[in-house]
């Protein structure tokens, strides 16, 4: 059985983000899963998703953080109520705050390795730490601060 | 007489970004001028640009913000030395950290205007606030901490 990405539980209307919507065809489409009590995500960046010759940019690794978190931060929540996340029930979470460390250049041309970790779960606040690597070696340390998100947007976004 | 953007005097090799590289025909190709004390970029989002329906993607803004404080750390470099940015003689800086507030959700289909505020200049990092608003709503507030770019990641830039 192929495990599904949180990403394919979100409603087709939550599912146009740059990052991580599967229906954004000009998008990354990133996809995250549970791994244990981890989540990850596996990216494989385009050649021009550069930021010097050689090294990835570190504005795609924000974004990639960004929306593994959010990610992360809906399937902990369905989890935490003992169920899995639901189009018919969406838990949608924007970013209050991204915090970023570039620990060393991220060299371009292999799969970049997210790993999130919840390190609070509230009920309107959650927040994740996203560790990203290459080959094992930690390049990029984030926070982000994802809170439930506010209902007139939720109501653009279940259309 | 037409004002250079920052990143017009990038030299070729450093001028691949995906955010604010010339020579990057995928990228954002963000351009960053001074405007006073401050500097000022205005980067119109594309319609794929979002998080979800109507608000834009907050990957971009840290994407933009990311960019436009680089170039606002070399320029700022190069005017406390009583100079401009030159091709020949490249300040090479790269991000040490970003961190992005989100206040509110930034509606896409207008301009968004990034004001950089330089707070700390030192010999190998700069500190650069910066200012995301939408018809002057601030949607958005980032720190960027810059640090002069590893001899050689800047070896590679050169070519």
């Amino acid at each position: 059985m192929v495990q599904e990405a949180f990403q394919d539980f979100y409603p087709d209307q939550s599912s146009h983000c740059f990052g991580c919507g599967r229906l954004n065809h000009h998008g990354l489409q990133i996809k995250s899963y549970w791994d244990g009590d981890e989540s990850v995500a596996v990216f494989m960046p385009e050649p021009f998703h550069i930021g010097f010759p050689g090294y990835v940019y570190g504005g795609l690794i924000a974004s990639l953080m960004d929306c593994h978190a959010i990610g992360t931060a809906a399937a902990a929540t369905a989890r935490s109520e003992g169920n899995d996340l639901s189009p018919s029930e969406p838990l949608g979470f924007v970013t209050a705050s991204l915090n970023v460390n570039y620990l060393k250049p991220t060299p371009i041309g292999h799969p970049l390795t997210l790993r999130g970790t919840v390190t609070d779960l509230g009920e309107r606040k959650v927040c994740v730490d996203v560790e990203l690597s290459v080959n094992d070696l930690v390049c990029a340390r984030g926070k982000v601060v994802a809170v439930k998100m506010p209902s007139a947007m939720m109501a653009d976004a279940q259309g």
